[in-house]
């Protein structure tokens, strides 16, 4: 095993930062796996909802170094029939739930192979019903950044459940119609309007109307600094997707719009 | 000194987040000892709640591989006569005020040794009267993990200050006066009622009434995903113990129900 | 390179916690630099308040050990022409951008090296022009502890922004207004009175009167834990500054104050 290869495990849950079952699922994989080091990407997926950690994780995970084991415990589903999953592709593991919260960066990471984690010599000796992040997923990490072959931890499958970010959708010749994603804490709201599909007719010199609701967009800045104080501009988000943001405010606030809002995107001309 | 065993040093604190305090303890805990893991177990403890820091040390530390040192600083006392505390058992270490704050975990790990912590040579050279985390705590943690001993430390003593964690009450014949120790991010509420005395009682097929004000809670239920929407129930936590939950809903909300309040369980009928 | 003396990079910025910027920005490190010890300071600095981060920096930098690397992402001029900075004194080294968020620091540490970062390939392939704590300051923080030596990451300057701490005016003879820095988690009002200047005259035996429009505050206490519930009182605080206290109670509160708000203290006799 390289060890600068293996060294990191990230964690994204819904557990917050209040309850110690964040620390609890530390102290297991360190228990197993002495030199991991862990890296918290986000304990503050809104409760329950898979996608958000779908997105968040197919923003954030290609950052890490090659061999970084993901793990996710999002998961409605623990104590029912839904598998726990091992994914691998040729660069990154993932560890979580069957649930689609690995579909978008499977998809992006394509080919991985899929395992059922059910050898529960891997998992801690008493599972509860409750927290399969700490008597599962967390053992599982640590069994793998040890060298465990997926292989020896489960058997490998052909599908899993499927989950899709919700696609920009053309209603008509130059209209399409949009959805926020996400805000952030600036109060950016990331749309899924990608950069690869529409960079090449969203420019700053091309006119058009990003609205919701009362409120319209019309300019695309290159950076938040450059925009007047008030203003409401499109940008081109450091995931890739475009965000409407304004200079050192909320767009959000402003205009009063919050996750999972649709807008529409009308091109008037391109340059 | 065996470096796997030895490797963790985790922290519980009342200082939040927004605050550099606990960056700094890690600051002062890293210049002794360089190679520490330190893991955060919650900072979210209410201020000054001894009794919250005690119950959730109390349902993480076994998680924690041996060896590891667990510092606790919630601590009303700074700067006052209360005496600062290392008490070791064969398996853990733990460092923070003489508030009652390790009493649960200790009566769980006897026997052990307490040390009432005065070599100054182990503090920083100047002590705040407000900042004993820093000053004394920190400093006291990261040379135990460099390998010096308790008694070179502090004098052995034979007493602490006590607490305890609530008790359920019997009232009745077949009825009980209990009380919610805690609310977790999920709405879940952890009751003091624990499994090992009360498993034999309460079972799936148990005749038993919840009782909070005008709610009833009648169902015991083995994983949140098999209640249907809106119901709430009993389950067995993963802390060992009863926990009064709803599926992908908060259990708290629903009722109204806060940390600390009472209620009584009632059984009808056992299988 | 001494590896016990280099071995933590701090990070101190606005990113919150559930966005996972914070995440993106380690493994960004941990791929460079795959043995670094990364320490949060906070994230829960305001959006875009450089005096806010440079507060903190300043009471939290010297208890980390020599050749930390501290990092500080508070930057509303990312895109614009603003400069990316990299300052080195004899005992640490600090990146951010030159928006005055390392002046209260540096002219603790002096002498010191400014360096403005123009080496791309110091930085990742490809530059946002939104998020330079991904794409600039933490590969130029990795480099760094890896060994790069500032002269090769960029150009040595000068001068840079400045920023000052706001000072306390004598406005009488015995009279000086004064203001509230920061309000931290447990309501205690952190001023601008700094122990070196004000330690001689403002002793407990002194006669003072702190005023806060109609609340008074006339006791200078020595810890917490001996002023009796209900009291508001002044200590000296763990970062050297005179702070405004209640026991096990928030001042803040008590008072109806907030952070940058002004008050008055007046010196009546002294010992």
């Amino acid at each position: 095993m390289d060890e600068t290869n293996r060294a990191v495990i990230t964690l994204t849950t819904d557990f917050g930062w209040r309850d110690p079952y964040v620390g609890i699922m530390k102290g297991v994989i360190l228990g197993l796996a002495p030199g991991a080091s862990i890296i918290d990407l986000t304990h503050g997926i809104s409760s329950h909802n898979v996608l958000e950690a779908a997105l968040v994780l197919e923003c954030s995970y290609r950052y890490f170094p090659e061999g970084t084991i993901h793990l996710v415990v999002v998961d409605p589903g623990v104590g029912t029939e839904r598998r726990p999953l091992l994914a691998t592709t040729g660069r990154y593991s993932f560890v979580g739930p069957d649930n689609g919260v690995f579909s978008p960066v499977l998809s992006r990471e394509s080919p991985y192979r899929i395992y059922h984690l059910t050898k529960q010599r891997y998992f801690l000796d008493r599972l509860s019903s409750t927290f399969h992040g700490r008597d599962i997923f967390a053992p599982v990490a640590a069994w793998l950044f040890q060298g465990a072959s997926p292989a020896q931890m489960g058997e490998e499958i052909s599908s899993m459940v499927e989950l899709r970010i919700p696609e920009v959708k053309q209603v008509a010749c130059n209209l399409w119609a949009a959805r926020v994603l996400r805000v952030d804490r600036f109060g950016n709201l990331i749309t899924n309007i990608g950069r690869p599909e529409f960079e090449t007719v969203l420019e700053p010199r091309t006119s058009f109307q990003v609205r919701f609701g009362q409120h319209t967009v019309t300019r695309l800045r290159e950076s938040y600094g450059v925009a007047p104080s008030g203003e409401i501009f499109a940008i081109w988000g450091s995931s890739g997707w475009l965000e409407i943001s304004s200079n050192q405010a909320s767009a959000a606030e402003l205009m009063g719009v919050r996750e999972n809002q649709e807008f529409t995107i009308e091109i008037l001309s391109t340059p």
